[in-house]
């Protein structure tokens, strides 16, 4: 006998069980969705790219973890991200796209971590970017948290918060204070302020050799809370005196106004002046996303705006703004905390169970609900009663329906509900009303549920 | 100045335009839920393996083409089919599945081939599997390829052919025939029949030392023709004294019969038995299916029945039937030949145009569009009018609301067709149902369309 391969996937992949499938497509679905109902068309890419090409920009870090690879004279890289590819697709199709660029992609990235919880190696992400040419509404800066509001909802999150600030207002600030030159490391350290506390902040800037004003001054600005007005009010009594730092006051207050203008309650997002996200990216808005009592699981959704976009491929200048939902590590994330409604091994809402050999009738009544729009499965194994309701059981399949010679001859069917047990007779002719009542006129549940 | 890179894509490699990128996702989701209608769960396996897994069993040509390398001590491949990590899958969660298994995937493969039209080097394929734990009924045989007619016909297309032969009728009647050794070359031979000829075919297997009487009688088998009772009528009529032979053709009559019943018109399907597909995987029932008048594309969808998927993996039987539709491939080929509905640039329904700085009206407008499922853009830049509606003509939106100051005053909108370029002003309490009449009511068009 030949030997066998175990048939193992390699650690830092996500694989998943039916039922988990499920529950992750609909969630991949629902996002697609809602990003279409805001007119974001969807991309598709191809995974590997020139590595001269994807990697124009990359360093440190991203560089180490690509899968990068020889094939004949190419050199190859697997994508770690969709921005890169985004940028690169605007560029070469400048030509051919309507501006602003409305682009949304769900698509798995590689990237060769150390694996751990929330750290995959293949993992998607779903993406979401307005492009501009050469200029940018602020406008945009508000609908993109805005949709990632409506998407999680319609995911069934209930309970996040989309926190928010302006890059313009944080570099406005240090210039005004005359500590242009360190803003980088002050950034990098008030970044770190959820994990070490703000008293390890004040620490850290006083080793940055901050006096004791420029540090009560920094502790002044991270610690302004309130709703998004209040916040403003307040930025705006500082009276820094410094351009830039108006330029995004002014920036904060009209996306904050046009989130709630788009129908975003201010119980989901708030104007956070210690976010500052990764360092030189990023121009303007910046977006971090928390879900409440979940805090550890870091940011499920962020992003920013960003003024050139494609600027290793092209002179012409493309200012974006874009925000990224971690699916995969979601997901992760929500299973390990029992908030997915894992159910059905089947997307089928009905087994047809023929209890003769004869199954002509059953393959009739399968094709007429199907039909109709009823999702149906036939179980042709010829097998004992009892274990094709084993089967039906396994699958968790919502309804069963069992034609046995009576049923044929009555031209009728035997319906039985799994989750009550109730069974009844249906007449053929009523089939169709009695499962559009029982399956299609039921609204679909929310894949994520969260308790208060 | 940097250097720029020039943004260029791999060759073999398709990236789509976003009106492109449409109608392939529109094609992707037809396959998908037609295949979930007949309860089939989709999968989403890693497209790396390792490669000891992926490759236990390949060679040849095939392991040539593999995109294959090395990451710190991982030996990775990336798929080149959805069949060898489906027979893995299948063989490490055996004990969580229920048997049978029906699953459908629909993903990228790789592989690094010569690019030529219809072979790309990352191609979709839309795969579809039965998986009988020990033994799977032959009607599973008859569903895959009812399921594929309902597919193609859900897709657009209305002029193509499945056909169907079985490998034990072959085998049978060749080990009849006492030419059980030399039955490879001949299945090759015949493979060839579209392209050479029976005359060739004929030279062909004198050249393999047959004798007339063989040759005439082979002849006498592949020229069987008509309806798929008449064919079985016909190889019943043959006489052929072997198990296999007869089992075969007991298995094809079977298999048609059940099509019948299951909906598959015979406009749609033949038995052609000159069809043998790849020779030593494929046990029973194989498929190929041409679209008529396009027979030089090839086969678009094959497959067939296989006895033991995962025998490299495990040492319990499972026997499957499954059936692969190109999709890429298909996509290309069609876009080729006209035959794709290319349209719109965007999936909105609606873009509106605010004519007014102030854009609070226009945001409410589309929040209430969204709210009632109509897919809504807005167009934010603070630009002239003209370059608004160049804007919409090229994203081809359907419908515009333009909104201006009397349209605010009057709570109303500003509703043009793009199409026939009608305006009319609708008060905002009748917008909802005008565009539930003008676009939700409206059928989806399908994605391809075939002349007569």
């Amino acid at each position: 006998m030949k030997n066998k391969v175990s048939p193992k996937i390699m650690s830092g992949f996500m694989e998943l069980l039916p039922a988990e499938q499920i529950v992750f497509d609909k969630m991949k679905q629902i996002i697609e969705q809602t990003y279409q109902t805001y007119g974001f068309v969807s991309l598709d890419t191809p995974v590997m790219e020139l590595s001269e090409v994807l990697l124009a920009k990359a360093g440190g870090e991203t560089e180490k973890q690509i899968y990068r690879f020889q094939k004949g004279d190419a050199d190859i890289s697997l994508r770690f991200d969709l921005t890169v590819p985004l940028a690169r697709y605007v560029a070469a199709h400048q030509n051919d796209l309507a501006f602003p660029f409305r682009r949304c992609q769900i698509s798995k990235s590689y990237r060769g971590e150390r694996p751990q919880r929330g750290r995959l190696r293949e993992f998607y992400q779903a993406d979401i970017d307005i492009i501009g040419s050469e200029k940018l509404s602020v406008l945009a800066d508000a609908e993109l948290p805005s949709i990632i509001y409506q998407t999680l909802k319609n995911l069934g999150l209930d309970r996040f918060m989309i926190r928010l600030n302006n890059r313009k207002v944080l570099k406005g600030f240090y210039e005004a204070l005359g500590l242009a030159d360190k803003q980088v490391d002050i950034l990098r350290l008030i970044d770190k302020i959820d994990k070490i506390g703000v008293q390890n902040v004040m620490e850290g800037l006083k080793d940055l050799g901050l006096d004791e004003k420029a540090c009560a001054q920094i502790k002044g600005l991270i610690e302004i809370q309130g709703s998004s007005n209040e916040v403003i009010c307040a930025l705006k009594e500082l009276g820094v005196q410094n351009d830039l730092y108006i330029q995004g006051v002014d920036e904060l207050e009209k996306v904050a106004q046009a989130m709630i203008n788009l129908g975003t309650p201010e119980s989901h997002f708030k104007i956070d002046l210690t976010i500052a996200r990764g360092l030189d990216y990023y121009t303007g808005t910046v977006y971090e996303t928390n879900v409440i009592g979940h805090e550890e699981w870091g940011s499920i959704c962020s992003g920013g705006r960003y003024e050139n976009l494609a600027e290793n491929y092209t002179d012409r200048k493309y200012p974006g703004v874009g925000m990224s939902i971690g699916l995969s590590r979601l997901f992760d994330f929500l299973r390990g905390a029992n908030m997915l409604r894992i159910g059905a091994v089947t997307p089928a809402d009905v087994l047809i169970v023929p209890m003769a050999n004869d199954t002509r009738y059953a393959l009739k009544v399968a094709t007429m609900l199907r039909n109709a729009g009823v999702k149906t499965e036939v179980y042709f194994a010829d097998t004992k009663f009892k274990n094709k309701m084993t089967y039906a059981n396994k699958i968790k399949v919502p309804y069963v329906l069992i034609l046995g010679e009576d049923e044929e001859k009555n031209t009728a069917v035997s319906l039985k509900n799994m989750v009550t047990g109730d069974q009844q007779t249906v007449v053929l002719g009523d089939l169709i009303p009695v499962m559009e009542e029982a399956v299609l006129a039921r609204p679909p549940e929310k894949p994520v549920f969260q308790k208060a």
